[in-house]
């Protein structure tokens, strides 16, 4: 039997060594002026298809790409590429989470002072991916309408290390009687004062005051000397 | 930097321990005729909705209890009591999945030979708990409606390991436009035979199908000598 001193060590020294290359990531992002946002989310929650309408609708007005990480397949990725940004998909094989690393080795070739933003998708999981930095500049939890109103509760790590909260399919609130005032009591309760954001990304709902915010929040980044400070 | 190989033998050492007590549970629960049913799904499939219903129909006709795992709170075990069978929330703080060992402290000071089925929902999670055996009969994947058809494809193991898929919240299937036949194909893709079922836990359809198969399960069970011979 492991000592369980053992593992604990070992985790974290692992997330150590992540901390590092992370840190190294967010300085390049730093330099070359790009604002990197990540996505944490059940799985179906509907983070490909807002990143997708993000991108559609960013185009015309910003340099944008994308990453998106899953354990299989590059579905993720094709659908992505429908908005025409440049898209790389992450396989991560059994892995629950992406890993600093894996972005800097998806980031190969990528001439990052040519973009604005930088969308980082992780691996459909409530739990890991909170223990993960990336090296963004903004984490974005997704909650559906369609999962209830106390994930928040049950899942209070990721929304702890998150800065922005987004409700999705509000389409589906009121066939699921989702309670928004619930979900917003239980989101302050675990990360008090973070902002909260409601869209459909099938109608459209939302977006408009999302990309306010993105917009807003690549100029106070442009606008301090240290990332740290931005947001 | 730590060498990988001393992590993925760290990983295998804390597997094989899971497996030694997941072994002793399994023994047990056959040498006390109770009939254990897991559930996995991501967060927000309705796997407590669903094993509340199951809970609050068996009763009349069955020794029925369940264990629930959570990272926080004990709403869960709250909800499932509705159905006044004993049940028993497990917290697991940051872990991402259930463990035998933790199943197996649950446990303590319940007389199994007095229970027909043992029911244990583990953390909401699409990824880890297809690692770790906690000593079930029978492991159900849940997939709702609302996650969309291509699930099984992008997290494989986690049907790869289950006995049974159940489709919930299929009285949303129209609303979301749910390709039925897609989801199917899917499955079987990743786990070819893999029965499933589709239910609704608000409209009750599909539940007594989902009661007749744990019935014939525990009857199939119980005519063999092993419980590895039983599914």
């Amino acid at each position: 039997m492991i000592p369980q001193t053992r593992l604990v060590e070992v985790r974290q020294n692992v997330l150590k060594q992540n901390d590092i290359v992370a840190r190294e990531l967010r300085q390049r992002f730093h330099d070359a002026g790009v604002c990197v946002v990540s996505l944490v989310s059940s799985p179906g929650s509907g983070k490909t298809a807002f990143l997708e309408k993000t991108l559609t609708m960013m185009r015309p007005n910003y340099h944008v790409a994308a990453l998106v990480g899953d354990l299989a397949t590059d579905n993720d990725a094709a659908r992505l590429a429908r908005s025409r940004a440049p898209v790389r998909q992450i396989t991560t094989g059994t892995l629950c989470h992406l890993e600093a690393a894996m972005v800097r080795t998806a980031l190969v070739g990528w001439e990052l002072d040519q973009l604005d933003f930088l969308f980082i998708e992780n691996v459909g999981n409530l739990v890991c991916p909170a223990s993960y930095d990336v090296g963004e500049d903004l984490r974005l939890v997704l909650l559906s309408v369609t999962e209830g109103e106390d994930k928040p509760l049950k899942y209070p790590t990721i929304f702890n290390t998150s800065d922005l909260a987004v409700l999705t399919k509000m389409d589906l609130a009121e066939a699921v009687e989702f309670d928004i005032a619930a979900a917003h009591s239980n989101i302050q309760r675990v990360r008090p004062g973070m902002p909260v954001l409601r869209v459909s990304s099938k109608s459209g709902a939302g977006m408009d005051e999302w990309l306010q915010f993105l917009a807003s929040a690549r100029k106070s980044r442009l606008g301090h000397s240290t990332v740290e400070q931005a947001f």
